[in-house]
């Protein structure tokens, strides 16, 4: 059953064709719908096309899910790759944490707000610090700690509460572990990595430290998909902060917790609103 | 002729119909035309639709003057409101300054390096200072003074330059002079001036001084176009720049500069790329 | 008893006298006193100097008090206004709040990760609403409606809680109500507000509103100081966040969110940090 | 012979000692100095304190220089590293560009207005481009073309030409050589370049193409003293511009010019005004 005001989005990309805007508004407007707002993109250099568009079918569309249906099968035929979603519809999100509680917090407080169309279907931390907060918010903890030992098995333990969760993406909210190439196939739904520095420069351990020394005049945090290759995946949102030379390596990394905070619900937002397409290393974001 | 590579902009507005974007995406594919850049917006409050739309013509097409031409016609019968322009067409613009010059300097070197888009075709200025380095640049130079009991003449002087070079854009580059209703009527194109403050706060004169005693962290300055009230014209551009309390009301007006200089080069540049729709008191910048 | 790593902060002011720096400074050096941080400013304008100087004693001072009592003499020799704050103890905090529970959360996860130097003694609201929230931080919580009518009232009661907590500092986030000015002169300690707009652009209810119709391109926000005059205080952080022409008022309420956030908690750590030197209208920030 | 007005400004750093800020202000006082502004900062991580003091000396003091040669005994005593410069003498510059104008051109803008205090004295280039503009300007103008074999001839034909100048400071504005250590050892003073990227971020030839390739978010402009090791000096400022998806690389050249220019003038300004201190890889700024 369609509920009041759903709506359809759209995320299409593929090799650019003639007439492709034109095909798609067509095939809403024949069908009798609305569309809401479109955002196209051409990558000149890597020759895709990149489309978000969402519409209120017409009110004689009983069930959002069937149009959904049929328009995947058009944008086959246009040889579109294609992800459609339900406005309605919320994703299930888990949060991976650790000790740092900032991001954990903001990811709470969001989603409470409505800012963060999503239900936390549950934490996974390796530290039980966190137990009591959450289950606070009515929401299952699991503690799993990982040792480089363990570190296999404690992969699988997650996999297997993402999948018992039906869990739609993972944000890593300063979680001190990497997720191995192993994990991230086995999961194969998106997840989301806040870095404490303004990357390319700055990836891996300590960046506060390493921003110090270098004697930057700009501390910066950036949200990326994680990839199998730390700290490189495709980049969603960036920020900076100005410090002077007063800052020591303390203060930077207080400083950038509010970096780290919005930064990071910035990019879950976008994620959950459908608004970001990835390709190669890059990432196109319809705001 | 068509030259290489010209493409059309078309800005248009009007009330929202299904199937709009349908049609005029439908209406360039019919021609042979290819989409390079589509952007729409959709005002709900004043449910007006906005489309900035850029196609090349087929190759077929030998005049881009006629298919525009055309393409006006098409958007009559939609009912909607449009400009279009040839994208190699360069506006004539004039410079209206008094005896800040760093505007001035910063809208010659846009349009040496090629980011504006544009032929400056004349300075007018209530000054001689800037004589010499508006001749350098080889444009015409004209000084007319302005005082209260001259105004009316004064204006009637400007006037008569802009159609004599068929000026299309006048942009007040720190031009200490309020153009009145009669100016702006008759001009009838379209007039940018550059505010050093972030409107609506400390319109009018002195804002450097007003945001000091008040004691602002930030200050600013707004582009805008001008109307016949001062300083409320539909905003274009605004930035903003921290300061502290070390800094004087001189310190304010150095630090400024590069604000100005900055929100104003952008304002024009968005104008001569024909990204800027206004509607009531707003801007639409399809950036 | 000296705790160890004590130091003292002095913030002082007055009118400008050669040898004041030297004076100060020796007055420390003599007793032993090691100078941690010293910044210092004079207005040229109002001819005012203001110092914020923070020292360890030397080891032989068992008892900071002591020395700040002496500090405060030597000041008032010099015919500086001088307040004086051992480092380690802790100010008493009340929040004031209506609805929005933003800025309440806010200042709950800076003062729980220590980033706000207090201590929060009460929250008073005028709705039930973030009651149990409240209560489960271990604080008391307050409910006081507040109509025209039961204003005065409502305002002695706050006040009789406030010294009963002894309540050095009030933080409005986002309480709804007008403070008057007979509350804040018997209150007699400062009172943070932060309004949702760049002051002093859009003063008093619905800046957002105001702000959206205004078509501005940078939404903003301001702590400051409340006074008597609505939004009139001396302002002592200010920030914006670029909004396009997609925004309707709703979204700009949540982007302003963090915005608001953001800039409370500046506000109040710097205050908590004694930082702030107030004086006419404006502040000087010493961070 | 004094001149009115003449301030001196100290730029101090040594190893922390108790009661420093007491003796130099003593020194001033006892001399019936004025102390106009004063700012200093302790690294407690390298142990070294800092301090910019600017001085009005008293009105029987008829030569600055006497007094300024005093202090630096002073300074001496107290086993501190010092730089005296009295503020009525402006640095001589010479510019190092290529065929990139803007920040050339700003240079020049800045020089003009005042807000750089400085002369400048030549400009070599490796092109003949800008010869005629700079000659409008009435500065000499020297084509030094510099292929891989003629670099050392190059360099020495350049360090001849700035000692003939007693060139002071060598701004590379956008000069596409690398100067090298032999280069910067003779010379002896500093030289400051602009670098188009968030350093350490895309350090070495093609930034914006990297940034491009990367996806980043944000693009940046570092200006930094240049030393032997490419794109590695201490950073004096950094900043950053928001770029979306839609940004090709020839827009984020585009786009970057201004970023440059902005951060080159205002790294040139404070060195002027000898507002910066170098310590191993890092800067010192006393905004």
């Amino acid at each position: 059953m369609k509920r009041p005001k759903d709506t359809i989005i759209a995320l299409l990309h593929g090799p650019d064709k003639r007439g492709l805007v034109a095909r798609v508004s067509g095939w809403i407007f024949e069908r009798g719908g609305k569309i809401i707002d479109a955002d196209q993109h051409y990558d000149r250099v890597e020759e895709i096309f990149f489309q978000r568009i969402e519409w209120a079918p017409s009110d004689e569309v009983s069930d959002c899910r069937e149009e959904t249906e049929e328009f995947i099968k058009f944008a086959g035929e246009l040889n579109m790759q294609v992800v459609c979603r339900i406005s309605s519809a919320k994703q299930r999100v888990a949060i991976f944490v650790s000790r740092y509680d900032h991001c954990f917090h903001e990811l709470f407080l969001g989603q409470n707000s409505g800012e963060l169309p999503c239900e936390i279907a549950c934490v996974i931390s390796n530290h039980p610090d966190l137990m009591e907060a959450t289950e606070g918010h009515g929401v299952a903890f699991y503690h799993i700690p990982v040792t480089p030992e363990t570190r296999r098995k404690a992969e699988q333990r997650q996999l297997e509460i993402l999948w018992e969760y039906g869990v739609e993406l993972v944000v890593m909210a300063r979680y001190m572990q990497i997720l191995s190439e192993t994990f991230l196939k086995e999961f194969g739904s998106p997840v989301i990595n806040i870095h404490h520095s303004f990357l390319p420069a700055f990836a891996g351990g300590n960046p506060y430290r390493k921003a110090y020394q270098r004697g930057v005049k700009l501390i910066g945090a950036t949200a990326h998909y994680a990839t199998a290759i730390l700290d490189d995946g495709p980049i969603i949102q960036q920020d900076v902060h100005r410090v002077s030379h007063r800052r020591t390596v303390k203060d930077l990394i207080v400083l950038g917790r509010m970096l780290e905070r919005r930064v990071l619900l910035q990019a879950v937002r976008w994620h959950l609103e459908h608004r970001i397409l990835v390709y190669g290393r890059k990432t196109v974001v319809f705001d």
